[in-house]
């Protein structure tokens, strides 16, 4: 049997915060290919992430963000100006919620709360504070600290050395099932919030459990 | 002014072998979905690849190629049998070599020449022996002996150390940008093969120069 969770640890982008939320604006900017900017971007920003952790060429997420974005615009043709691509990446920083994720958290508000993220810290108090989720955590822990991005263990570790709770007592929900891969090889209890009932990565990992909503983590 | 190149390594899969070559055998298996199943098989392969080696959990490139063939299907909700999935994994091992490689390799032949891949030993061994190849290289280097996936820069190190050539005296080619990236980053002579003109990956690094098929690699 697991031992009983001291804290939550939440990522961040695809699992309370939508990526694709920027579709819209995107939309409007290029008619036509907002779904396929928005898909590819996000594709790029974790790809760039890897890459850059793998060859030892940490870039904040920020940085890495914009320059997915200009790969981007320029794979797909679309002429993205300064200002377009300005445009693009500050509402980076206002992305929406899920629509579960306040209430969600509410009901978990006499718990230990956390996030731990690829996100930069002024990314992510931005985007925390635009959904008027200032007070739902204690910490909001960035990779940018080690300059290592997710799913290398270091990053899952400093999660647990600052909440000061063992590996084992933290409850890890992520939607991106590489990061719930990495979570649980690392040793945290596991949560794979999976909102579009995809297929699991073959990764040779199997989460503690899978949730369908955020609402399902406590019953 | 850059010193004389000793020795040229290449990378092997997207570089001198195409891994859409499998396209063909996917269409005739799943009529309709090809290059759906080619495109995400090998997103995914190369998926596996990084996030394996940042959370430590390597397993050898046949692995990680069938688990990727394995998710695909599931993904495109294509019904793959045992059966199919192992016909599709063996084309792997006869992967077609793009049409100029034979005699720009033959044109290099007093040249040292090596593979350095992702691929394991035996994955190796057989594409090249497929394509006639056996005797244009000198050493077929996998990462497989250091259980590290490209771009980690001890890939390349390797390279240097078994061809005992010094890094800057090495040429490396490859099609796969971020490969590129790594090999620049790490301290080799750099070709981005680009075939495809694609744009470049914003990584924050710039290869030695770009070609646009093999052939152009000596004047």
């Amino acid at each position: 049997m697991n031992p009983a969770i001291q804290a939550f640890v939440f990522d961040a982008y695809g699992t309370l915060f939508d990526p694709h939320s920027i579709r819209t604006l995107a939309e409007a900017l290029f008619p036509g290919h907002g779904a396929a900017l928005s898909q590819l971007w996000r594709t790029k920003q974790l790809e760039y992430s890897w890459v850059r952790t793998l060859m030892h060429r940490y870039e904040d997420f920020w940085s890495v963000t914009r320059d997915a974005l200009t790969f981007s615009c320029h794979s797909l043709q679309l002429p993205c100006t300064e200002k377009q691509r300005d445009a693009l990446l500050d509402a980076y920083l206002r992305l929406e919620a899920f629509p579960e994720v306040k209430h969600s958290l509410e009901r978990l508000a006499n718990r230990r709360l956390a996030i731990l993220s690829n996100g930069s810290p002024r990314m992510l108090r931005a985007v925390v504070d635009s959904n008027g989720l200032t007070h739902a955590f204690e910490r909001l822990l960035s990779v940018d600290e080690l300059k290592l991005y997710k799913p290398h263990p270091a990053v899952y570790q400093q999660a647990a050395d600052r909440l000061k709770v063992p590996k084992e007592s933290i409850g890890f929900v992520s939607s991106n099932f590489w990061d719930v891969a990495g979570a649980t090889s690392f040793g945290f209890q596991t949560f794979w919030l999976n909102r579009a009932e995809l297929p699991a990565d073959e990764l040779g990992v199997t989460p503690t459990a899978a949730l369908q909503t955020l609402a399902d983590l406590l019953p």
